[in-house]
């Protein structure tokens, strides 16, 4: 391997080593409009096992899919004052129509509330008509100047739900019940634990009442908002006329909640796994979860170990527990260099197959996460790669909420100290807040952190913060600061 | 059930029935963006249905997907002279983009060979990186004016496969491989029987070498066209200068493929097997299979009767065979009207459930295709059911098939008869063409019917048609004729 293929190291340009990565994974590469990015057969295959995840987790509340359209006439958006406020200066508007100016120009959705609300006030007459639980996998598209693959690009994928409730009270359930759903997507599919909790008024999506978000940890200390669940009260409800007839014979304006989540969040699965060698992929989003490397030098050798390759994918693909095995077969390429071709792309394990191992009727693992190799009789490989998978999975997210807690600050803290890590090495830092928005953009201004969640009853502190670190008055909530993508 | 209710017969008025049973049946709705539609989640679920027959069959041959942008330069459309003439009139453009007018406008993907392309041409550099195998699920826009739900609409979803090769005849094979696919797909989960053949050059893609196509014949004779693959040459390669190092050494441009089907099949669907009722879905893509519908008196009935469906329901889809299946627990709400419904929404099969059943320890089961009743004791309803949706599949297509061969001519026919069958029931033509444009066109023009294929060999009349039906002279090919959506 040439020096000038190794990635930049984490260490010495953590920005640098991740674009490197993506492209060099081929997770994603750019594309000849700015700002927009291809997202490349690796990368996909990871937001497909995503999107079968969340879906089966949606549709098991009751949740079916459906599909509004790309375009938003313009005075659609202005109907909810927040709302235009918040998206009317990053929208891409589409003003010429087959070759004709268009009376009304159509906004390329940068979200879907306003459509998607027009069309709910047409099938809701009464309360035997709710709730309604919608989601759409879609692209939408936000205007922005700096854009970063995954992180931030002009055109993303993501999922986008939306619900309307009779009550205020089963909006806020539901609306709570969506964030669990992607907590468990983070943690158990994606290995990357989270803090949830409820959002500032200052940071709340455009129009809602409130804002729940799962806040992850990246490696260089930032946070990664992975996704956002907002109850969105009556506001759109009243903006485009969802009211429906109570059992009662009243009328009255649905409550309604929306919740999405995008390909940002395989950004955040490469700054919270990714090491100074590439990729680690958690088993249960990697498309490929085993990749055999067959070792061979003479052709009859060669034959001989690629049959029994092809032998333990069929039956890995049929055991008990099915792995997705893929076998590398490529010609005039060492098997050293396939081995690195496989730890940069992340595959969990992988089998290293030579005929001196088949005399001896075995095989040799090699996992990405801790590259630990252990010889295992073919005969037990079904169970042995199964139970490693699991292992795997389970030592990743531990890895890093070992790593997100070494990074997070407790207990009572001074603003000079907060200044001093968030100049440093940054982190998590939960501290008392006085609930004003004087203080909390007072700090975000003179250190670039913010009140990334005001966290839910779980991730706070032991002991509740008393007074606002910023200025000292008595504490409202407990909040968690950090710098954030 | 009122009078207001019933939907307009298709003998009547065979458009104004579709319109009203794609709305009744809720598959789809209009929007607030003329020419833009809702795809309501009893549509989406058949969508849904299609995508993983597809995208299984796709994968199975190596394909593998991937997500390129929204947004096409206008300068990457004008790059292929034929492609920009079929598509520039037809699309929207970008002219502004975060407040600011653009300096070059972005053209909303009406098909995205131009910007794929351009990133094979990035992506590949020797044979060694061939064949690249993609297909992407997304939306794309066509300025259409004259639109109708799933059939013609500005916004549709599909996917697009784009293939690149080494060889013009592997090229050829996969073009060939995908057509196969989409009439797998049409026949063994639409219970949709195609015809397979090439399209004539006026018909074909703009910037093909050659397309083929499945064409299906609806109820009211005519043709629709449900998908299309193109074998694209080197056409697109020589315009984004996707060449490649052969194995000798030296430079070649790279042969490719596209292929699309979208969301039009639906339409297609329902005006192939829909009645004066609703709907019908043949099982293999239809969201529910089996609806329980509960009979009940009194309120402890009631209960009894929803307990059995449950655990029905919760025994079918455990079975060796899994069974979609729904109950349909509303209140207010007769067993009548719930049969009425579910028909309207073309589930293919019911199962009545009441007190007097449970007493003998059966079910009523009623097929949607043939409105069939049979009681069915409870102790064998997984197999029966089973069975019985395999049965309707088998039937479904059977029928189709039957109805299409009905309504085809072939065999000497004479221009004047020619005309007197399209003025009047329509269908498909099989008959001889001389291959000149000329005819084609004067055919057109004069009965508005067009080829639609040059059929494959196993759809080819047993005798071979001499002479063209239009200007007498020898014929080059059999054509099949036909009105078409």
């Amino acid at each position: 391997m040439a020096d000038d293929q190794k990635l930049t190291t984490r260490e010495a340009d953590f920005g640098a080593w991740y674009n490197e990565l993506v492209l060099k994974a081929e997770l994603a590469d750019y594309s000849a409009v700015r700002g927009c990015m291809v997202i490349r057969p690796n990368g996909y295959g990871i937001w497909e096992r995503s999107q079968r995840a969340l879906d089966d987790m949606f549709k098991e509340t009751g949740v079916e899919n459906a599909y509004f359209p790309l375009f938003i006439p313009e005075s659609y958006l202005k109907k909810e004052a927040e709302h235009v406020e918040g998206f009317a200066p990053e929208t891409a508007v589409v003003t010429i129509g087959g070759g004709k100016t268009l009376e009304e120009p159509l906004v390329v959705r940068p979200t879907s509330e306003t459509i998607i609300y027009s069309s709910f006030a047409k099938w809701v007459q009464s309360y035997r008509d709710l709730p309604l639980l919608v989601n759409q996998w879609c692209n939408v598209v936000r205007w922005e100047m700096r854009t970063r693959l995954f992180l931030r690009t002009m055109e993303f994928l993501w999922q986008e739900g939306h619900t309307a409730h009779a009550t205020y009270d089963e909006a806020e359930a539901k609306t709570r019940q969506m964030l669990g759903i992607y907590r468990r997507y983070m943690e158990e599919w994606g290995a990357m634990p989270v803090i949830t909790g409820r959002k500032t008024e200052s940071e709340k999506f455009a129009g809602a009442l409130r804002t729940y978000a799962c806040e992850a940890m990246m490696q260089d200390n930032k946070a990664l908002q992975a996704n956002t669940s907002h109850n969105l009260g009556q506001n759109f409800s009243k903006a485009f006329g969802l009211s429906f007839q109570t059992e009662a014979g009243a009328s009255e304006f649905a409550w309604s909640t929306s919740w999405g989540l995008s390909t940002r969040v395989i950004g955040g699965l490469v700054m919270t796994h990714g090491d100074d060698i590439g990729l680690r992929i958690p088993p249960r989003l990697a498309p490929t979860e085993l990749v055999i490397v067959p070792i061979y030098r003479a052709e009859e050798q060669r034959a001989q170990v690629l049959s029994v390759a092809s032998g333990i994918r069929a039956e890995l693909a049929k055991s008990a527990t099915p792995i997705r095995v893929r076998v590398d077969a490529r010609e005039n390429m060492t098997p050293g260099a396939k081995y690195y071709d496989w730890e940069l792309r992340g595959v969990p394990l992988r089998l290293e197959l030579g005929p001196r191992d088949l005399e001896k009727g075995q095989g040799v693992l090699v996992r990405r996460d801790t590259r630990e190799k252990r010889p295992v009789p073919l005969g037990e490989l079904a169970r042995t790669a199964a139970d490693l998978l699991v292992t795997i999975q389970r030592d990743m997210f531990e890895s890093a909420r070992a790593r997100r807690e070494a990074h997070s600050l407790r207990g009572p803290i001074t603003y000079d100290r907060f200044r001093q890590v968030m100049d440093g090495e940054g982190g998590f830092v939960y501290a008392g807040w006085c609930g004003s928005d004087a203080c909390e953009s007072a700090i975000k201004d003179e250190t670039k952190a913010t009140i990334r969640v005001l966290p839910d009853p779980e991730f706070r502190s032991p002991e509740a913060p008393r007074t606002c670190m910023k200025c000292g008055k008595d504490a409202t909530a407990e909040a968690m600061w950090a710098k954030a993508y």
